[in-house]
């Protein structure tokens, strides 16, 4: 059994550390209603703690500050009244070095319930929020590069761009034959919610993309007039690229000739072998259809995903953010977590160059809007076998 | 085979016979986007045969008005510019009486063509055509049904209001086992190309409802604040009818102390033994989940769908409108009708009082975004078995 | 004195004639926020008979039909609740035949009480309702105007296009001297309260054109790259032209190399003789800008008006709406009419082609929002005097 | 003559005192697109020398951030492309550090320049660019208080809220007779261009209260239902109020059965005898109109100014803001300054308690829109005399 102790530091101490390399500024500022200020991140996982677990199970505990529930409630219906999500960017106060002392004050407090012998619920509460952190820490990561990557001066994060690894580019595909399979979490440890309960869905036969594609091979779509061509695209998606005018994935800059994009190091040229990201469900999908190909359902997904190499790229799947079969919402606030976003959302599978290492699991279910790409979303196509 | 002319007279003469008793301004408004002016229905079914059949396959064919394209186009961005949507009901003309010449000027063209031998194109095009103008006949009979409902005079479409028939009241579930199932279309009539391919799938075991959830049961659902418990909503169900101030199905009103619902034959009481109907997916969703249920996905429909009565009401599913495997839209025009719709609706199974006969089976897919409602949608109930 | 009997028949009348070419259709579209269906001016100017006079004055009147007053009140708030504004295009009914019914029975009680010997209040506010039923049929002229020339078949109101007169194309000025002058009406006849009360101001020497702009003058505003350059124009202005992508006067079209408008005959070559028309507050001071000059005050179009011919366009001044000194609302309804628009309008003076001749004076003060254009508003040029 | 050195750098270093007790977040955010960032002033100002001056007139002179222009140009379209104005919040780099970097830039330069025998441009520049920064120091003052005054946590600007002295209350009106009266600056010293020309105006006789309506009378206002009565109010005031849900004016909250409001020094009780602030022009002017009065025209205020004490509340005038007569834009950049928002705008006169005081001067005319009221606006009555 891990030691909690241990994990709730080095977990609470991975976001910090992201925030490393930021001004204070930069804590502050929403660009866009989907990005949260860093600061009200950092405020935000440790009310978590506070409101979840020392409010109840901390004998003597008392709230750092009794404002800051309705600073930092993110959608808790069950937990009362919260700025309005729009709001979060107008917000100069609490200052950042406030939201650190909160986090002292809950780190200190959190400390002393987990040097105490703790009921089951209470661990399965801290397991939670330590989970609930770590996926805002992807959060906090892809909201820097938004805040930093909208910038007219276009700040860098790090001195060097995160290199990538694994995942070579490839052009074969991997075949996989119809039956019967198991779908969902089935281990010990931690999953949420919406990975249960395992069950079992018939596939039909299809092929599965063993690599991701690059930015190059993106480039050939758009140079053969893909962001034109109405054929390739949902009736939504085509509104969204034409109000939008979108011609490009997020952070892509045409500059003297050429494709740059912004990362973390700065503005750069555009790497043709690199897998691309940020693009949206329904560039993922046009890209598919101009291949003749299509995205592959979560569970064509989650079934090959042992055959390929995964990890840097969210990747778009063809299915939509719904329940699986028995799944129930937990009572409480907790039961908030997950169930109320299964509608009008789609599923995107595997994990991202910042997605923290425990949240890799081929079973993890990611959802977004179809429009949404800030996140390092990419695509993986695949086809019917016939 | 059936014979086509006469099936062509009677289709086209069933949109004109739903339009029998309107006035001529009520052939023109348009209250809501979704809604689409009577006149407009009436126009572009018969652009469509136009369009798609006479210009091509009709020798010496004149097209009735080349203004008439621009105007009556609906979404097929293959074929060129078009009204925008919202602008349907500013349009004045061509007035009732022009379109009704334009719906004589297409059918003596078409009567001309089908007493030719013709392909297996333009059969197949033509069939296309008629089931094209038997959903928008289903449109029609709705978008008539909210033009008069929300008008402050209330005005009535029929003496009668229609009357209900095979859709008893009854709490009985009826029991399905786990196992592989088909799904799909798999006779040799038409069908549309969502219900393809028929393929197989695994469920578990079920059960669903023979009975559709009542008036009288929705009313219980409100008495106990359904409207106002965070707990049963989708989160951006919540946001609906916050934004929207709904707080019953559609149609219904809160006279003297006591609901009446508008119908066909004006304001009446309502009638708490009927199904419920004009809900929107996030109001069934939320009922179901008051009563510690769900809704059944389309497949569990599909496959039960024999052991109940159905045909009145549209029946909210819990599956999105997704492709089946091996799914491809077709080239050309022709291949907007239904794939690049797939994103962000919910299916609907079953069938409503105002479909036509021919578009009530088991394997037919309507669909919308969840939070509309002006359809006939009712709520069947599903569970999971233990 | 008028006879009342022979004037409201003569008004009444003169309202319908207008919309004696007019399709069933044609009166019930509400293209724009601004623009009423005419069915509505029809039912309104009735109601207002109804409402303020019937309702009091006629023992035995009896309401043609209670919803009405829910569907014709315009923004009345002493009056109760009413459709609003932006949806009075989407009610199907009353008809047009019922409306014109509801002018019958409004009219025969008219008839009634006006045979009878009438207190000075029912002669007073007969007169109000006379003059409300004139600025109602400038309207309705410019509102049909509007739905048919945003038709995309643009048809014809009349078979021959309105000749413009008397205004003939002139280079002078006319100079009025530094002084102390009276504004406001000064007659026995009707005037609206925001004529009165006569009152004195003091005005620099000025010179104001004897002509109108012409069509050819606006035409060389334009290809001197007039809507480009921000320096003519003020900010909200800017803003407007940019974010509604207008490059040209209202209703007009280049079409084959060459500028053409829609005029009540349908779209025809530019006139570049005739007056400039349907330009908003905006272009007209950019076009004054452009010609190192200014839209006159309202009070220097009022001292010079006797020195030129007007009456064909509406024209800009650039003077707020405000009250004029001592100026009070009256008590209860009538006194919404015109008190509470006196903020964020500019004046128009003059009389257009499609005013009655009796609202023609010079005193008269029309006023519209700045962005507006669908009136046939036209500009005269002034200057300081050195 | 003043030592513009001298000038420069007492005027320079006020911004920077008004943000003393800033933390470094608040001189990020803008919660409401009227309110700027308190760094992006601080910029804006400087590049305000940088650009008008510096660049053109310091031989040598090197820009500090070629990105800056597009950050810190506010709205001269002739000085290109800018950041919009809604993403001023957006931007967390330049750091405020930077900021005050580009201001010791800017000032050493202009130090430098200063030092020199300059033209009568430069001097004329450097002057306008001081006003300009004084302007800026008003919005300065009032964008902090809208910013810590619409954090939840209420944090307070200073120890102890500015205490008000002059105005105090007084039932008492002072009578002006009707004639000739000359309007606009008429000094040596600087004035903005729209207090230029001094020019005559005709008054009739009118009364003006001596004092501001206080705190007490506002909320006599409000206890008899001023919000709700339409009678009082514009239409476009009534839409206003109903859209917003205003029912006081803005900062203040009803508290424990009593109003309070948000000062510089925090939440504190309503002081009923100080003069009301924050009101709009509609909440004004209805407060007038159920007064029986009205608000004062700007001439009746500049004539009747030096009898009765103001400076501490911007007050409202019944005027629009229109250009005085001759009144002509500069050209280039430096003519953006004024003419172009001389449309849809309310004349305030007067000055606040955070106005700078060279910018207390009886011509001086602010202007806002008519329903913004995070200025310190207050209400004083004029009525006709008889």
């Amino acid at each position: 059994m891990i030691d909690l102790k241990d994990k709730y530091r080095s977990v609470r101490e991975r976001s910090e550390d992201i925030c490393a390399t930021l001004k204070t500024e930069d804590y502050v500022v929403q660009p866009v209603v989907d990005v949260s200020p860093p600061k009200w991140h950092l405020g935000h996982t440790s009310w978590f703690f506070e409101t979840f677990i020392l409010q109840h199970h901390l004998t003597g505990y008392s709230i750092f500050n009794p404002s800051y529930p309705f600073v930092f409630n993110s959608y808790y219906e069950s937990l009362g009244a919260r700025v309005i999500r729009t709001n979060r960017g107008n917000l100069s106060r609490p200052t950042v070095e406030e939201v650190y002392e909160y986090r002292l004050h809950v780190d200190a407090a959190m400390d002393r319930l987990l040097s105490q012998p703790i009921s089951k619920e209470v661990r399965t509460l801290a397991i939670l929020g330590l989970n609930h952190e770590e996926q805002h820490q992807e959060l906090l990561a892809t909201d820097i590069k938004y805040i930093l990557g909208h910038n007219p001066l276009f700040p860098t994060y790090t001195e060097i761009a995160n290199p990538l690894s694994g995942e070579i580019f490839t052009d074969e595909f991997i075949t996989i034959k119809d039956g019967i399979y198991d779908i969902g979490y089935d281990s010990e440890g931690f999953c949420f919610d919406n990975e249960l309960n395992r069950h079992t869905v018939f596939l039909p036969a299809f092929k599965i993309a063993k690599g991701l594609i690059t930015n190059g091979q993106y480039v050939e779509f758009m140079k053969d007039g893909g962001y034109q061509k109405h054929e390739y695209w949902h009736a939504e998606g085509l509104d969204w690229i034409k109000n939008n005018h979108i011609n490009s994935p997020l952070y892509w800059h045409w500059i003297n000739g050429r494709w740059h994009y912004y990362s973390s190091a700065g503005v750069q040229p555009l790497k043709l072998d690199e897998p691309v990201a940020h693009v949206s469900y329904y560039e993922a999908s046009a890209f598919a259809a101009w291949k003749g190909m299509r995205l592959p359902t979560e569970f064509e997904w989650e079934v090959a995903s042992s055959r390929f190499t995964w990890g840097e790229r969210w990747e778009w799947t063809g299915s939509a953010y719904l329940p699986y079969p028995g799944y129930v919402r937990a009572a409480g606030a907790i039961g908030e977590y997950n169930g109320k976003f299964m509608v009008n959302q789609m599923v995107l599978r595997g994990a991202s160059i910042v997605t923290p290492p425990e949240h890799s699991r081929p079973s993890y279910r990611n959802f977004f809007h179809p429009h949404l790409r800030w996140q390092h979303t990419g695509i993986r196509l695949a086809q019917n076998t016939n």
